[in-house]
């Protein structure tokens, strides 16, 4: 990605107090919305130079390149912005699994017969994603 | 929904220090995602018992039912919470477009060629939606 175009995809976000904005990830060819993470300016320009998404980590304070413990990466294939510049759209190839608890998305939790219920299983434990029992969450 | 329903949803959501939860709007049968606003508790207690998505918004300071104005009203299907409790996806029928600007989602800004471009076009003119030119942003 060109200087240009990333000048230009910073310029058009509106970052909120904290200098950041929400980012969903949506697996490019299924449509299946992946998890919802945050970015910075600099998580922003550092993504689409390399091609690799980088969140922010509110909990951490800290660029969070997405697949860096794990290995599940996530690969950009397409950026948008909303209309009103206060929301990205990321169009990814993610590599295995989205959420840390080792399931391929983070939406998993629905109402079924009155009651919250997780609709999806772990397709890895979070031990082989993390090597021990992952504490805390994922989403910075 | 049932109040019990409602009343696990909401013990689930970690709403922020202002009492708002992020939600995704997704097209429920082709995977679009068309916009992303908040909501707080009175919001996601109304969209659950009505099936017509309430949103908050923040410039306003007030319930915005969406397409209250417009008529371009959101059917929930599925309500889904994420692994950490501070994202909603929200799985609906969108009536006519989602975005303020009359397009079909609010994601249309892309980098093509270098520059940032609009990838997708009004199908109705926000004069025809709101009855006059819509002047601020659309998602509070």
């Amino acid at each position: 990605m060109s200087q240009d175009a990333t000048d230009a995809v910073l310029a058009a976000i509106r970052f909120d107090a904290n200098g950041l904005v929400p980012a969903i990830a949506q697996q490019h060819d299924t449509g299946e919305v992946l998890m919802m993470a945050w970015m910075n300016a600099e998580s922003v320009a550092e993504t689409l130079a390399t091609g690799r998404v980088c969140y922010y980590s509110r909990s951490r304070q800290a660029l969070w390149r997405k697949g860096e413990t794990s290995g599940q990466t996530q690969h950009l294939r397409d950026l948008r912005v909303d209309c009103d510049g206060d929301t990205l759209l990321l169009l990814v190839h993610q590599d295995g699994v989205a959420c840390h608890t080792g399931r391929r998305n983070c939406f998993f939790l629905a109402v079924r017969d009155g009651a919250l219920v997780e609709i999806a299983k772990p397709e890895v434990s979070p031990e082989t994603l993390y090597g021990q029992p992952h504490h805390g969450h994922g989403h910075g």
